[in-house]
């Protein structure tokens, strides 16, 4: 079903030839698919003649400045996003760009339809997908860079080629890649097999007080404020922490819990066997996808876990 | 260079066609890759009509029985095998089926060439890409269960895609596999995101002892009998333990330590930026890769330490 201010890939490359000066917003938190869509977005149309430069409410990590572009000053007449379901995502910057995209690409189907025009690819794994696809569309030639760029977008976004929305399309995009030459394995262990000590360090607390729920069916592990300051964990290091919890043997919801300020969590939900994350995570007003969303819950930690065990239990049931 | 027994693809279909009655020998401690290539091609040689069973040395991990095909009793006409580089991993089978190679389908640049025939790619990153080759070669339909078996020797014996020996060809095929219908997401939460709470508790015991040592340019996790005991794990879930102390950040050197038996240390060392693992753990009678080795050091905790890190010591200075 396409809504109304949703366009095709045609549209989108006509949209991207007829405008210049592009400003090109990811969320916050930034990760490899929308800084690896947004400066592959850069190189395109850099190669069309035009000026663009990613925008990113929060520092970018620095293990994604491998293939981020020199960032250009310039007057900007149009912005775009990429990855960017809400523009609640912007957080801080959603006073200067909020209202202000024209065109939105992404994959999430919670997308707010927030742009002027939406291209929306559900069921692309990474908003990379999509790029590599506007690109072709558009006659560009995928150069290296753009193409360490886009493969490390689907990488991570699929835990390299891991998880279930990885398709035929996803791993036909990959060897093209390869063929262009991106050092897939150089950028794999950066991206998925580097832990600095801090980050051992809050795993290793986080499993300290693991809750095991529902008769092994669910887990959560929460951070708090208080042991990311013991850790000395940054950000960077927090990231992609869910995949602990998800890990536990014969789980069918694995949450991670983690304190952003006081009484406030966000929640990091992944799903099997059918259980529907976006739909515990709506119920907060939270989104995402159904095998991996977000929410945030406050209350005291107490409070908050018990209204999200709560939630997760009903979905178990309702199962 | 083809060395005298070495055969082409058509050749390995025309003897495949020939013969009658295979057992396909695979090498022992099995991992994803022999038995996925033996159990595929037991099912393609069905599907010409003819009777194969797989022999292995060791029993088959309970993760893999999902694709291993019923047992089919019969007299052997043919020996074949796969992935198996040298005879002498046949180990208690050698004196069963030493020399009776026929045909020998493998990836390894090591292969001792002790079969009459071999078909050797050492451009696969598993054998199971030659199966499929071999396949399609014949014209043999790869169905589902034989896409199962292909595609988890294939996520195996790469990382889920993540090592340096994934090529283009290996995601065009991971693509075919996944257009049959293959439940990869299914299949890589079984072999590479599962652990049990026992895995879990003592991954974190582990990380509550690591010695960070010589600026952090290595990392040492010992586990003690007493903390094995303590967490309820079995020898499978100690399996590739050594990948926690692998993935501490800027580190050259990753020692594992695990009490066998009172004082006495089996060490696995993961090693990086040149550093000879297998050097250091041959000055403990040991050896492997440069990259990965092992090695038994016997005394107390202290004593196993005291004498290993004075050699990874050595080991970063001379470098």
């Amino acid at each position: 079903m396409m809504i109304k201010n949703e366009i095709g890939i045609k549209e989108v490359c006509e949209y991207l030839k007829e405008h210049n000066n592009y400003i090109i917003l990811t969320h916050s938190s930034p990760d490899g698919d929308c800084l690896g869509s947004g400066y592959a977005l850069v190189m395109i149309l850099n190669s069309l003649g035009k000026k663009a430069r990613v925008v990113c409410p929060d520092a970018i990590p620095q293990k994604f400045m491998f293939f981020a572009t020199k960032e250009e000053e310039f007057e900007y007449d149009t912005v775009i996003s990429v990855d960017l379901a809400d523009e609640q995502l912007l957080t801080n910057l959603i006073e200067v760009y909020g209202g202000k995209t024209e065109l939105c690409i992404d994959h999430h189907k919670s997308n707010s339809h927030y742009a002027k025009y939406v291209y929306l690819d559900t069921e692309a794994a990474a908003v990379c997908e999509c790029i590599y696809e506007i690109a072709n569309e558009l006659g560009v030639e995928i150069t290296l860079p753009i193409a360490r760029a886009l493969y490390t977008g689907i990488a991570t976004d699929t835990g390299c080629f891991k998880f279930s929305n990885t398709t035929p399309r996803t791993h036909l995009i990959a060897a093209k890649l390869l063929e262009i030459g991106v050092e897939a394995a150089d950028i794999n262990r950066v991206m998925f097999d580097t832990k600095s000590k801090a980050r051992l360090e809050i795993e290793k607390m986080a499993l300290q007080n693991a809750d095991y729920l529902f008769d092994g069916k669910a887990v959560s592990l929460c951070v708090s404020m208080d042991m990311i300051k013991e850790s000395g964990c940054t950000d960077e290091d927090l990231d992609g922490l869910s995949v602990i919890a998800r890990s536990v043997e014969g789980i069918s919801v694995a949450a991670t819990m983690r304190e952003k300020k006081p009484n406030f969590y966000k929640v990091s939900l992944r799903t099997f066997d059918g259980i529907d994350a976006s739909a515990i995570c709506g119920s907060f007003g939270g989104g995402g996808h159904k095998a991996a969303a977000g929410c945030v819950i406050s209350g005291t930690e107490i409070e908050a876990k018990e209204k999200l065990y709560a939630a997760i239990k009903n979905a178990l049931e309702d199962n």
